[in-house]
This record gives structure tokens, sequence and C-alpha cells, in this order.
């Protein structure tokens, strides 16, 4: 693992966009930035139409004295590609570069992200602007890192796409056997006589073959990591020694298995926007950052967008405020779990453009403001907390994601078109959250899935699942693993063909049950179950003849049938969850099962709304406690907070919307300094 | 009318698709289908690319040993021509056969369904692959019906759609003057002055023309009917003793009116899928089976397709439950209601494609399933009904049902977006089954249009009405029949131009009401009438000079006015219903009507939830009762239960989801048995 | 400004569409006309088709036919050229001129509107048939007016409407840097160095440049009004006498700024379809009067089409019905906020086509029905209110409408999509239409704006304003004015770029307030405020540090902050709402100012519901007033009213549902009278 070059502690700042500005405002900038203590700025991710006005044509002394300004302030750069945003020429010139939806729409310039990235003259044309930044700032005293492109994540249905996805097939299957096996091609006459028959999935007259649409995205996923490749590689050459990453977008619509990019990046970085207003915006906040670390290799990764002052719902269609203890709780609670350190989108509002409104360190309305003053307190907070960067997070339980199950899971032709993957794997994550439990996140499709060290694990909506997967998950439990599957777990292989004989098939001998059919419910209904918990979204007439009945339904069809079981097995157990519990249900059941499995909380008896996670490097270790509630709590803990250079200790009061940063002391020294 | 070859009693099957399955699997098969008693199953239905891998090269040996194995299992065959689902091979080299949406957007392979039936390279391909299946299985002892294509219902908009749209006009219209006067070609600037100027309806910038897009519709239920009738020239030509046929699939996108089909098919066959879960399943499986009879000019017909376990709730986004009763009461319910036995989709559930989680008789948990026990238990129930097979339905009260009326009614400038033909139609009839009525259903496109023999007639919107149908059902009821007629009857012509001098047009001297504008009522909205009923959906500002009013508006701007009118007519009564009555208000209504013209209940005085249909032949008779409620009720009957094969007498119970078919004995021989 | 040629008094009648009918109907519908006292029709406006059925060959003896039976019979025409409905052969022979959707789809013909207005195709053709109507017509005793085309507002992405764009955006900008600079180039990399490079804004990967897609409904008005002027020139040529207008469409959907319209017609037309069934329908129509008249410069104008009967509820999907005292109060509200008359849309229902159940004066049910009947009375009425027509209205009370704010408000960029700029002036409007001032309507891109006179301004969401409009309405505050402003005004320039330092930009000082961010409410949510208030859908984090905060928030994050503020300046006051007020609260305030303002209600304590607006003429003045409420009230009034026939004084009753228009006399003369 590779790091930004020449930073001490933790990185802090955010995009920057100088190509918006005169440059009396970057003098300004640079003021500001170093009043807010700002040690880290992206620049020039979408400034390729100043960069290169003309083809050819390269304009860069602009950037040049942008980058000596923020050095002569001492603040370090990672410099943007900017592949993300093709200027006007090169649309005009290459229509065939421009991307074309399912139903045959070409899109046009007007947006950002408007190419496609299988066409060979946008690929040309990448990499000849990264040849010519790694030329010119290859020795740039400000370049810490280098930063491809934004946010991969544009798919297209082109023929340059066509033709692609054709030898990515080619490889995957070698012959259109394999092809029309894994495709199903039996069904629906579908079976591929000649390479040339095979296509994208396009528009079609009713629903489409699923496997075809999974291997496309799949195939996307492959061919943007070889397009962030190609660039990597060009900047890698010229600067051996300067790390190189690309921003991850975690969004349902991405094509992205950033599981299967991570051995690819110098240093996961992942931009994290939550949606929600209430208490699930900490979750999601926990849950991405666990996820990240699990994409670094449990290791250190970095943050590289959020928002200050604002939380989109997009759903809902309105910007919502994030208040600044808000902010501080959220980018401590990522450095907690992680993050080497806390970067923003963006430094600066700009005055006109798509996103006027997005959120930024210096709002429009300028230093003078509310959003300023936090920016500045959270800049003086982390330099208080670079010791903190050496720590690194254990974890004793894990939970799986699983891109291609997501996907998947998204067919029309799926019992319930209200399973979301990205619930399923919240509300699992969230009954584990409040159970006050340090998590990882175990992909299957990663290069590095071990399940080794880990007491407890759960798959939720584990959909995809090889041979080796299952096998893996059986032998971990065999020896010891304490297993927590919910349904739709384990049903279908990676072509998504079902597995036979009963769901959930992989599974199915592991945990004792067999069901046989799916009873998913209404999205406003309700089952009751037994022990006064309910069940929604989904139900399966399930039997258990080797496991044990935990919960049974108690009311509709499968009144009396079991509805969660449990099974020992070897020195383990497997539990099956065949409908999603009410929230209380889901978390009361996964802390019995985390006690069996001797997984402890990081604070034991923790209120509500309290959020712990411990950082250890040797000897030091950091507990970083947040109080998400809206009133004081008191938690049992002791050592020196470093937000507030306190040393505390016992019943410790947090104010709410609160955080301690507490350096914990083994035992020995505290009772040496307590004397 | 001819029948499944070699059939003895009732078939019951379903679509089997060996081509999904290895040999061995289709052994295990064979020997399910005996079990279950199963004599007849659908084979080739989607097969094409298995049949014909490239172009003109067949591959037939293993339908050869697929059927050849069904024969010595004892299991007759409907042989499908495989056309509704072109293999990859027909669409890469006719990319003019591929369909073209209203907005101009060419649907490419990756589906079912994807070509233009009006394009002469698919005409070509589909006669040549009927033809092959023709000369070689002529002969083949299995081979009971064949099965064109499936579920006729795919349109385009294409140059070659647009050129045969023009030809249909020509033939009905004879010259532009006609055309231009039936499509109204003086309201916007629409009248043609030369043939090549007339189009499909394509996306325009505003309203279509109502009547362009009704004759597209009409067009197309043609156009399609001509491409079956050419693969049923073709295979009749071959086995001039073996009856051919095709499903119709009951959905209102459809553009068929199979009112119209069913002169060319040797036995009217349909897919039905209930999309209801409560008691509504029951109401819509006793109407698509009166529909069909009716099709059938009232003889028996085939269920063709129908879901073993599932209820497909797409407007929900959820596959519900059928549970084993409810399967063998829907296919109890289609056999009473005329249907020649019972078939499903699908034998066995498919490892993959678009359709993996589609209802089976043998499910993804094999045979050792309590699906396949209700299929085994409905086989030997099937075996033991054979003798029911002899009788027919007959029926005094008839309701309409007019493929073109519904079309018409979706225009967008029609007063009100919330009105559905099948919601009028649907409503009408529950209040006639809740009844206990017999029903047939009169389509007034049919050749066999004939109202003779009914004494009581429901017409619910049947908007759409020519002069001759006008006439018939005025002189039906000067004779003595008993019309109820709704709201939107009547009022337009075949072209869908309004008939003036006030609403509803045609039946206005009839009914002796004239409606001077309608006035529909959002959604959530009722309207008080007189007698504790309630209206929605519809007002209308209504004067009876020459009826009399039964019930009137009570509250809103039309207080005090008609709402339900009667009139006495020559030997019978026309009643005019002007806002859709509550269902207990509708069904009291109708039972007052029914009452009046003699039409009496099949069980009167059986409880609610209790459908009674009885099948007569010479002497015998056959009743089905079905207790579609929760609780066990009592009925008065008598006879020997073929489902149990007891004799029963009086006050019989029948459990909650049961169901009862008595061989009805006259009381002479009743008598005789009784001592 | 010009009139309607030869007519006397008020305008009455309607859309005449002769072409839909035999000969013998047009006798029928001229003695109609003559009984309802119609005196003008429109004439021709979708007849392209059959005045030139074939390219250059012209059709016009049956219209020469109904222009002389309708001037035999005293009624005047308004003759309509027919470009919005180019015929089939057009449409055939020019593609190219048939009009693209952002997505590239190429609309076909089959509706109406359906071209392109920048195709040189569409502009010629649409000038022969003109100049042809002009020469044959110039000199037709009926003709009174020119009526160009219907409802401009359709536009076209294709290659014409692309190098307009560029035209227009030369013109704009002259050179690409001031583009670049508008549309804030440095956003996404759009930055263009070629004019070739500029493009329409089509589909795009994600969010679309706001100024782009802002200037591009911008050119369309342009572009419209310059194919408007063509046609008008060719008219004006042939008659220089006669006046000509079109009938602008009021409607969210429509890319028209009709403030920069009307200095090129002569007499204002609007066509006005409430929406609403509620009390609301009567503020819609308020509105649209008051907007008509200012566009026409506070002058008259012409209500050129509305309903008889119908409400058309689009987005409900259903059309409601309009109760003969409703259209008779709507249709005087418009003669009493200016408009030279009523004319509906149409006189007589058609048979067929798109609009088949449109209003109509003669609806299906013929000259027998209620609809026909309330015609009558409508025209008895206007022939009695004659003399009204002399009077004009004045206000001292002005809100403001700006088409260009509206269209910025639409981007998806906004902080919050539940904003409608349409919604924002109608609930500020129905707060002063409570209060009962009359108000005017002042269109800041209008060549007339104009504040002299005005003693309150309303400004809600004016969200684009110049530095001009700025410095205006800060010059009339200072010279006494009193300024209402709400969120969401004055923070962005006309190029869409946002004022930095502090919202509301531009009358961040005049308010002297500053808001920081933006914090926009979900739509279901409230915020309580002081006083017993609530706001909604905004909120604002609002610093008051020069003005007096009246209301505050008292719940949420800005609890405790100011909501409401008000500011003396100079000889005036500068109000500020940063959220949307309850609707009582909203009028209780503008209540308040306008007292202070000395803005009198026209009918000082009139009760909830009613309406009063005078119209003066040197000492002549009419009051008319209004009882839209379902119970009878009494107002204070006295003189003679016309609807009546009476002479009344003091407490006069006026009926549910029912209007008085008073003959005000000047003391003197009353008291004369009276004796």
């Amino acid at each position: 693992m590779r790091w930004p070059n020449g930073l001490d502690g933790l990185c802090y700042g955010g995009d920057y966009n100088p190509e918006q500005w005169p440059e009396s405002t970057w003098v300004e900038d640079v003021s500001l930035m170093r009043k807010a203590q700002v040690n880290l700025v992206t620049v020039g991710v979408f400034a390729w139409s100043r960069l290169e006005p003309q083809p050819g044509r390269y304009v860069v002394d602009w950037l040049d004295r942008v980058l000596d300004l923020l050095h002569d302030g001492g603040v370090k750069v990672v410099l943007a590609t900017p592949t993300a945003a093709p200027p006007p020429w090169f649309s005009l010139a290459h229509p065939d570069a421009l991307p074309v939806t399912a139903e045959g729409v070409r899109l046009h310039h007007g947006s950002r992200d408007t190419y496609c990235a299988a066409a060979p003259a946008y690929r040309d044309a990448a990499r000849a602007v990264a040849t010519m930044l790694a030329e010119r700032y290859r020795d740039h005293p400000a370049l810490a890192m280098w930063h491809v492109h934004n946010e991969y994540g544009t798919i297209c249905h082109c023929p340059h796409a066509a033709a692609a996805f054709r030898r990515w097939l080619r490889e995957r299957y070698g012959d259109l056997d394999g092809l029309n096996q894994a495709w199903t091609g039996s069904f629906w006459s579908q079976s591929y006589s000649d390479w040339a028959q095979v296509d994208v999935p396009r528009a079609t007259q009713y629903l489409a073959n699923p496997t075809q649409v999974l291997d496309f995205r799949r195939f996307w996923s492959d061919e943007l990591l070889a397009a962030y490749v190609e660039q990597r590689d060009v900047l890698r050459r010229a600067t051996p020694d300067v790390p190189v990453t690309t921003n991850y977008v975690l969004a349902d619509w991405v094509p992205v298995d950033h599981a299967r990019w991570s051995s690819e990046v110098d240093l996961v970085a992942i931009d994290h926007y939550p949606g929600e207003t209430d208490g699930r915006a900490e979750e999601q906040t926990a849950f991405a950052a666990d996820l990240a670390r699990s994409w670094a290799g449990r290791r250190p990764w970095l943050l590289m967008e959020s928002a200050p002052n604002l939380i989109y719902r997009y759903a809902e269609g309105v910007y919502a405020g994030k208040e600044p203890d808000r902010m501080l709780r959220h980018s401590l609670a990522h450095v907690a779990r992680g993050s080497r350190g806390a970067m923003f989108f963006q430094w600066r509002a700009p005055r006109g453009g798509a996103e006027v409104f997005h959120s930024a360190m210096v709002p429009h309305a300028g230093a003078d403001s509310r959003t300023f003053q936090a920016t500045t307190r959270l800049g003086e907070l982390l330099t208080g907390l670079a010791e903190t960067d050496a720590g690194t997070v254990a974890a004793h339980a894990a939970i799986s994601w699983d891109a291609a199950s997501g996907w998947a899971l998204q067919h029309p032709g799926m019992p319930s078109r209200h399973i979301s993957y990205a619930d399923e794997v919240a509300a699992a994550y969230r009954a584990l959250w409040r159970c006050g439990v340090t998590t990882d996140v175990v992909c299957p499709t990663a290069a590095t899935f071990d399940l080794t060290g880990y007491r407890m694990l759960v798959l939720p909506a584990l959909y995809l699942m090889s041979d080796a997967v299952a096998d893996a998950v059986a032998a971990w439990v065999h020896d010891g693993g304490h297993l927590v599957v919910s349904y739709l777990s384990g049903v279908a292989d990676p072509a998504a063909q079902v597995r036979l004989g009963g769901y959930p098939g992989a599974l199915r001998d592991l945990l004792g049950v067999r069901a046989e059919q799916f009873l998913p419910l209404e999205p406003a209904a309700t089952v009751r179950l037994t022990g006064g918990r309910t069940g929604r979204l989904w139900q399966e007439r399930l039997t258990a003849p080797d496991a044990d009945p935990v919960l049974r339904y108690a009311a509709g069809v499968l009144a009396g049938q079991p509805a969660v079981t449990r099974r020992r097995v070897g020195a383990g157990t497997a539990w099956y969850l065949s409908t999603r519990l009410d929230d209380d249900g889901y978390r009361d059941l996964l802390a019995v099962i985390a006690a069996e499995a001797g997984v402890l909380p990081v604070l034991p008896g923790a209120p509500a709304g309290v959020e712990a996670v411990r950082k250890v490097a040797g000897d030091d270790r950091w507990l970083f406690v947040f109080n998400h509630g809206t009133t004081p709590v008191e938690v049992d803990v002791w050592g020196e907070d470093l937000v507030s250079a306190r040393v505390v200790s016992g019943a410790v009061r947090i104010a709410e919307g609160g955080v301690m940063v507490l350096r914990e002391q083994p035992p020995r020294r505290r009772r040496r300094r307590a004397h």
C-alpha cells in the first residue's frame, strides 16, 4: 500500500476547481485553506476543456501557477486526470465515442460523463491528456497522489461496447456452448450459433435474459477497470513513487464491482453521501467506511468526497441540511473506521453549472459563514488526531457484500420487485451496528476473500454463490464459526441459475433447512411471528429437517411453520432467517448470536445512539465515542480525550451530538498516572 | 369443432420444455407425468433455436426421442410451432423484421416475441419451420393437436407494418374519402389526399387521432390472425384430421379481438392468470371461462395455461402464493364452465432464463414437494371427472365484451382516464356472479353474435355500437328481453364518432333517457344515491323523458336527478345506470332484474362465497359446487359427489376451500336410489 | 392598440369549425348564434388540409360561403391562419420539418403542432397560406381581426433548431468567451472553442447545463415570435387597419415569455382554462386576467378561449363540470379585469377527433341543452354590459411574473424539486386576492417594466434578477414603496449564476438580511413559526443584520432564528419571507402591509368568497361583485345593477354563485336620482 506523498497526519481538504475562478480568488483560497488547516486538495477533476481547449493544444500555465501557489501555502495536491468530462471538441469530432442507451438513443454533450469508455477514440484521448499531465507535473513538489478520472460508472450500448462485450464473453466462456449454457440459451430460443449474433442487452420486446444483463454489468466493471489501468500505468511509469487511485462512487446504479478493483489502486478512496436524515445517516456512514476498509484489505483508505453541510435526499427531491456537529461526527466516524482523513466535495461553491447548489466548505455566502467556521473547527480537530492515523481497526464479525448479487436481484422476473439488495444488507448491518459490534465486510468475488479470524458472519441475500464460496463458508462453520443466513442467499450459482432441490440451494445442507416456495409479502404487509416479532417483505414455505425452529410464523398461510432456524454444525452454528425481522427483533437475535460467538460490543452497555470504534497500533489504543442522540449520555470510558484535551475516567458525559477520541492507556500506565 | 386427437376424458398437463434438460431428466419427467396422470403436454413452444440452430439446418432427432418417450408413457402431445421466439440468427440476418416502437426504437434480440409479424422475412421463416414440423410429425402417434405460436399480441410500427396497415385501410374504407370521414379528417387538419400520407400512429406532438389508433389495433388483430392462418393452413394440409389452435392471452394490452379469431381455430384455447389474491381471483376465473366459452360458440374449449401455485400480482410487483385447494378449485371452475381439461404453464421449472421463478407442476424443489403432491391430487380428480366432459353449460343471462370498445376507451381524450373497460365489465360480471347466475358473454363483433334465448343482458360500457347491434338489442328487448345498460354504452359508432343529440346515442330511445353531460368523479370520490346506495367514477346529467327513475343522485350538483332508470319496452324492460353502483348495490339491482327476467341462480339461497355451475348432457347433470370461503358452509344439493365418492342429499356441508362435483340424478332415479 | 374591426360592445363567441360540418349545419349555427347574441367567431384555426388539400392547390369556396353566411347573420369573424396543424402532405414532403425530441425521436403526423418552427420549409408554407388568406379575405366585410396560428409553444431539437439557436446565441453573447462565461463553461469541462460545438440541449448523461437549457427556452420564445411576426407582417401589409393577434396559452410547459411578445400583437389574447374545481379556479381566473392586462400594458385585452361547461383537471385525469353560474362568473370576472369580451373554445362539439369531449357552447346533445341555455343567458348579459367596455382597471399593488425565473427553477439541480414557480406566484397572488386588493402584474423582462404608481409590490421567487431590475426595485422602495420579497428571489443573475456573498444576493442589502443556507422542507413537512403561523416547503438560515424579525422559526434546527423580517428603507419598507407561510398567515401579513401602504380593498369588509373589481372611465364607475361562495351574502354597495336591472343601495344580498355589475354613480348624481 502506498500513501499520499509527503503528508504527515490526517488528510484534510476537498475538490478544488481553480479553473472556475479568477486568480485573485486563488490567493484567497490558499489563505483560507491555511486558516482551516487544509493540507490536501484534489485539482483538475473536470478541467479538460481548460487544459486542452482544442485537440492537442494544451494550456497549462494556469495550472502551474495553481500548484505553485498551493505548494507555497503548504497544501499538497491530488492531481486528477480530467477524463470524466471530455471537452465539446471531442464530442463533435468523435460522435462514435458518445454513449448510446439501451433504446439506441445517442447521448450528446451537455453534462459530464458523456462518452463510451470502450470507444478507441475516447481511450486514446484520455491516455494522451493523462500522459501530458504526468510528464508536466511528475516532479512538482505539491504532487502527493494521482486521481484518475472521477467516479467510474458510465456504461454504453454502442457497437464499440458490443465488440468489447463479445471479447469479454469469449474470454469468460471460451466457446458458444459455454455461453449458451450459462445464459440458459434453451429458454426462449436464445441459443447462439455464431458470435456475431451476441449483442449487448438492448431494448427488447419483453423480459431480458437475466444472465446477459448480469454479464453486461460484469463486463462494464472490467472494461472501466481496464480504462483506469491504462491511465494508471501511464502515471505510474512517470512517477513510480507517487500513489495512484480513483474515487469509488457508492451507488446502486453503478455497474462496478469495487471488490475486484482494489488490487489495482494504491489507496482505496470512496465518495460517500448518506441519503437519510434520521439516525440512518450514521449507519450508512459506518457501513460505507467498513466497506471501504474491506476493499482496502482491512488497511487504511481515504474518504475522498463527502458533503460539508448537506444531505442529498435525491429520492425525496430535497437537499437537507447537515449541522456542523454532524459533519464533524461523520468525518471522525470515517477516520475511526480507517480513513486516512476527511476530504470533501468541494472546497468552494461554484457560481454556475449543473451542481451550483452542491455543498462546499466555502459556500456561496463566503468564508463569513457557519459552514466555514465548521470547516476550520474540523481542521483543528483533525490536526489534533494525527496520532490516530497509525491505528487499525479489528473486527470479529463480518457481513457479506456482493455487487453481482445485487445486480441479479434487480431482474424484473424475481418473485418480488420490492427486494433491494442494498436494503437487505443495510438491515442486517443496522442490526449489528445497534449491537455495538465492529464489523468487517467480506466480498466473495474479491481475490482476498477469507473468513479466517471471524467468529460471526452474516450473509444477507447473497443470491449468487459459487461452490467454492459455499464450501469455504461451510468449512468455517464446522471450525466454529457462527453463521447467519437470510432468505435469497445461495439460491443461484454465479450464472444466476437456480440451484435445484429446494432453496437455499448452496446452503441447504449446512443450514439443515429446505424451502419449497417463496411467498413474498406486498410492501405494506407484515406477518406475525412467535415471540412477539414480525416479519415483512419475504416469507418462505420452509421445513427444517435438520435444524431447530427458533421462531415460527404465527399467522397467514404459513402459521405454525418455521421462520427462523438454528443448527449446530461441528464446532459452530448456522442460523437461517426466512423473513425480514423487524429492526428490534433483528438486533436482538444478532445480539444473542454475537454473545454465543464471543463477539463483544466495543463499549458494552452503551446507550442507544452511541457509537464506539477502537483503533489499535501496538500498545496504543484510541477509542472513538460518538453520541448521535439528541440528549446527553454517560459512558464508562477512560483516557485522554483528544477532542477536549481532558483526561476522563469512569462515567463520562458526552453532550448530544458530541464526540470523544480517547487515548486509552494500558491499565499499568493508567495506574501509574492515577497516583 | 375438433378435439385433441385420441384423448379420452379431460386433458391434463402443461407446457413441457425438454430442450432445457438432459435426456435423463426426460425419463424422470415421463415417470412423474404418469404418476400425476398427466395425459397431454405442449411441446416446442420456444424451441426454434434448438430446432433450427442455423438457417435451414434442422436438428430434430432430440424431438423425435421426446415424442417417442411421451408416446411410450401414454402422454399425448400438443405440438407447437416455435415462431414466438425467432433464433438469434434470424434477428441478425433480418434487422428489418425486428419490431419498432411508436417512438421509432428498433427492438433487438434478447427476449421473446421480438419480430414484426408483418415482415415478409418473418412470415417466410415461420411458415418454413411450421412446414418442417408438419412434414416430420404428421404421422407421429403422440400428436394430438397443433399449437401455433404463443399468445399472439405483438405489434410493430415499422414500414412493413405501415404498408400492411394501408392495405387493410384500403380494404376497409375503399377510398380516402371514406378514411377521412371515419377518421374525422376535418379535425386538426388531418384530411389525407394521397394514400402515401397515411401512416401508423407514431409518436406525435400531442393527442393522437383516436380512430387511427383504434384502427391500428383492429389492423394488428387481423394481421396477426393472418399470420396464424398461414401456419394453420400449412399444418391442416399435412394433417387434415388433427385440430389446430393457438393460445389466447387475456390481457388489456393485447391488440387482438379474439371474438373474430374463433372461427379460425379448431378449439378455443386460453391462458388464464388471475391477478387478484382476494375473492376476486375466483370471479376473474369464472369470467375468463365464460368468455372462452363464448368465443367457442358456447361449446367446449380448453384452458391451455394456468399457474399451479402462484398468482402473479404484476401491478403490485409480487408473485403471491396459490394454495393447493385454490389451484384445484380454479382448475375445476374452468372445467365446470366448459374447459376440456386443465393445462398449466409449466411442467417443470427452468433453472435459468427470464421466467426462472414462474410457477410449475414440478418446482425447483422437485417432485418431493407440496406442489407436486397437489399436481398428483388434481390428476386423480380430473380422471374421476371424465364423464363431465360430455356436459355443456346453459345460461339465460349474458354480458357483453367488446375488445374495440375497450381500446377506444383508452384514448387520453376521454373525459376520465380512470375508466378501465375491463374493470367496468368485471364490476358488472361480479354483480351477476354474486347473484349466482350463470352468464354467457356476447361479443358484438363476432360473426356468431346472437341474443336468442337470453332473458337478461348486461351491456357495461359498450362504447362502440353499430346500428345493427343497437337494432338487434332493441328488437330483443321488445320481444321480452331484460336489458341493463351502463354509462358509456352506445355513445359512439364503430368509427368512435359520437352519436349526436344526447348520450347514450344509440340506445337513447330504447332506454327512454337522455344525458347531456358527463361528470366523471375523481378516483377517490363517491356520490350518495337514494336507497342508501353510492356511486363512483362516473355521473351524468340525465333526464328520463320516457323512463322511471329508480335511484336518484342524493348529493352533489346532480342531487335529485335520475341516476338509475327503468323503462318498459314491449314485452321487456330496459334499465340504465349512469354511475358505478357500489358492489352490493349493483348485485342487489341485478338480482331484482334477474328475478323479473326469470333468470334463476344455479343454487338458490347459496351462502356468499359459494359458486355453483351445472353441466348438462341429455338427461345427465353435473353440479359443481365450490366453497371459496374460509369457513365451512351447508348447501342444499343431492347426488353422488365425484370428488369424495359419497352420495349426499339435503343440507350438505362443504369445508372451507372445498369443492363437490355432484352427479345429479333425475328425481325418479333419485327416489329409486333413496329406497 | 387596435380593436376588432366593426364591433360594438363586448365580444362574444368562440372557435367555429364549419369544416367539420355539412352546410346545413352552418345555417343552423348562424341561427343559433343570433339566438345567443354571438357577435364574433374564430374561423379556420385548424383548416389547413381543407384549405390546401394538396401543395399550392387552394380550396376556399366553402370558406367564402361560411364568411358570407356569418356576415349575413351579423357575426364578425376572427380569421385564423391554420399553421398550427400542417396537412399530411406537408409532413410527408418535408420530413426535415418534423420536430425532434431531446432524445432524438422524430415526431410524425397524427396530432396537431407537429412541425419545427425553425424549419425553412415550414416557415415558407406557413407564409404562403397566410398570404393566400390575406389576399382573398382582405376586403371581406365579416373580417374583424386576424388570428395567427394557435397557442405558440412547440419546440424542436433538430439541426434547423440548432442552427437557429447558434445564431441567437451569437447575437446574445457576441463571441464564445461571452457564451462560456454565461454558461459557466468552466464547470464540467464545457468551454466551447468553436461555434460548431454548440448544440441544443439534447439527451445527455446526467444533469444538463442549466443556462444552456434556460437559453434554449429563451431562444424558442424568440424564434416562435419571429414565426408569428412573419405571418403578421403578411397580414398587416394586406390589411393595415385590421388588428392581428395570436392566442397565448398559459401553461407551465410553454417556452414562451409572453411579456416580450406583447409589443408585437395588436390586442393581447389569452386562452384560459383553470384546473381547479374548488375556490381556486376563481383565483386562477383573476390572476390570468390580471396577467393578460399586464401584458397588454394595463389596457384592454381579450379572453380568446375558455371552456363553457368543463374544468379540465389534467393532473387528476378527469374533466370536471362547470355549472352555468360559474361559467357566467368566470366570463364576467375576465370582463371586469379588462377583457373586451368572452370567447370560448368552442362553438359546436365535434363528432370525432382527439378532442371530441372538449367543452362547447353547442354540446353533443345540441341546442336543446342546459349548456346552450347558459350560452344564451351569457349573450344577453354581455349585451347588457356593453357600456363597461369603456372602463379600465386601476391597481396600486403589483406582483411579479417572470417566465425565465420559472424555467430556471425547474432545473433538477435546485435544492428542492418541490418548488413550482407557478405555485409560488399563485400563493402570493391568493393572499392578495383574499385581501380584496386589485393587483397588477409586472414582468421584469417586458420593455414596459415600470413600478411607477404602485404602493405595494410582491416578488415571489423572482429567481433571476438583473442589476437594473434590482436597482429599480430599490429606488422604488426608497421613494416610499412597500416591498414584499419571498425566498428564492434575487438569488441569481439573468445567466442563472448565483450572486455571491449570501442570499438573496441582489436584494440582500435592500432587505437587510443575509441567508447562508437553504434548508428546504420535504413536501409533507411543516415548521412552526412564532405567532401561531406555520411554514412549509422552504426555510433559510437567515440573519437580519439590518432588519427587524417579525416572525421567527419556533421549532427545528432554526428555532429562534428570523423567518420573516421587515426593514424601513427611506420612505418605504422592505419585507422578507424565508418560508412559505400558511395561506391565512400569508393573507394576514399582506393585509397588514397593504394597510401600511395605503392599498385598500375594493370592497372593504366583504365576506370571504366575495370578489369585487371596479372599472372606471372618466366619471363612470362599474363595480363587479361576485359571490363565489355557496351561501348568500350581503355587501354594502349602491348603484344600478346591470345584471338584474335593479337599483340597489346599502346592505345588498347576493345569492350564492351570484354576480352584480353596478353602475356606480358619483354621490351627486346618485342623490339626484334618489329623489
